[in-house]
């Protein structure tokens, strides 16, 4: 049997330039062959998104740190993971681990994550796969406190794999050795004052994204928003199967019978 | 008691310019008032894709039918929803129906799917959320065989709402009469053969999206794909929680005791 060590493709949404993808490479890099593919440009927030109808480049990076190979793309994160199985990497990666993010990626923030949208993709391609968040976003973060748990959960990975069509949220309280971790649940809320508005010197409207995130569970301790509140590094499962399967009879019972002809 | 009618709001990732959005908007306006905010230009494949860090721009567009109102906004799918709803229409809407997308987002593709990602975010605020699109990705498709199963379908929700969490997502087989509605769930797949690769006049490769759809379950008679393939409109509930909840207590045994001190 050939013992080869396992091939992590890392990944991101903050793009090849944020800290916190080489802080990633460097925690796994002594668990298998690393191989980094990020966006040359930042994508929080593009989901899954995937770039349609417009070409798409690979280039290569020096890199001073000894098994990481470093590559950007001119796309989204999706793209990324993609171009990276389908052209890049010599075989289909064992790992999929995207991150370390700048910022929060708990509760709702999993929908609209580049970081998730990547780990998504690996999961979807039957890649054991993980994204990992600390709960700031400066490109200053110190992500050395979250090391010991960033390797923890990529080495438990590795070790025992997920189980199919699942993947993994982690998020990182920042600038606190964390007290340990909890595997939970996404706290259930929403975005609210989403948006600032503006007058141009034209006197036209324009508006900016802003907001603050409303969780509709303060009082719910199995939630990701309540233990990261504790400075627990938090672990949600995540589906790729978005069915909502219980809903399917109640809905059939309703709709089946539907002719067209009302 | 007011009897005020149903506040309808519609969007789609093709843009204010594709046929299907304003086929969707006539099939439902006898139903409520419609209010249409669209992508200025074409976002398919952008999922839950937001816009942070730039800003934005609502425009109103002349609208020649009666009941309708259209405005465009400079960003994705989840953009318009939230613009919308904060700043362009004057309470929540009840409804939220996107498409009618020009090409299926069934089975993995909802993943992807801007129309989904409109969706989604009309579900993660509470409204009721139904995204249609067609088997056909032509600007030239035609919708008319599918307008009385989605006055059905949209008919039905107003009338009776949506399990709360769970949104809907209806395929329409192009070309035919469809047989009928089949509430089903997402075959399980992913894309493949993904890329094309070109050289540049400088010799340098560059990559265009391409692929095709690999059913993983093409026995299953309880898929969308199945049932799209048997001529039926298919109608998959899909959630916007995405915990795995089932994985949770396995993983937990695994790794809350992990300490970050191994």
């Amino acid at each position: 049997m050939e013992n080869h060590r396992p091939l992590i493709l890392i990944t991101n949404d903050d793009s090849i330039s944020a800290p916190g993808i080489m802080h990633l490479a460097r925690c796994v890099s002594s668990m298998g062959d690393v191989v980094v593919v990020a966006p040359e440009h930042p994508h929080s927030g593009q989901s899954a998104a995937i770039t349609v109808g417009a070409p798409l480049r690979i280039k290569e990076r020096p890199c001073d740190e000894e098994g990481i190979r470093l590559f950007t793309v001119n796309g989204t994160p999706v793209d990324c993971v993609k171009l990276a199985i389908h052209t890049i990497v010599p075989r289909k990666p064992d790992f999929v681990f995207s991150g370390i993010n700048h910022g929060s990626n708990s509760g709702v923030n999993v929908t609209y994550s580049g970081t998730m949208g990547s780990v998504l993709e690996g999961c979807i391609e039957g890649i054991p796969s993980v994204g990992f968040s600390l709960l700031h976003h400066s490109m200053k973060a110190d992500f050395t406190l979250s090391t010991a748990f960033v390797a923890a959960i990529a080495h438990d990975v590795i070790a025992h794999g997920l189980p199919a069509g699942v993947c993994l949220n982690v998020n990182i309280p920042a600038k606190v050795i964390p007290e340990g971790i909890k595997v939970c649940r996404a706290a259930r809320g929403y975005w609210t004052d989403e948006y600032q508005r503006y007058l141009d010197p034209q006197g036209v409207p324009f508006y900016w994204l802003q907001g603050h995130f409303v969780n509709q569970e303060p009082e719910a301790t199995d939630t990701d928003e309540y233990w990261l509140s504790c400075r627990y590094v938090s672990v949600v499962p995540v589906k790729c199967d978005q069915t909502a399967h219980d809903a399917i009879k109640a809905l059939a019972d309703r709709l089946d019978s539907t002719t067209g002809e009302a």
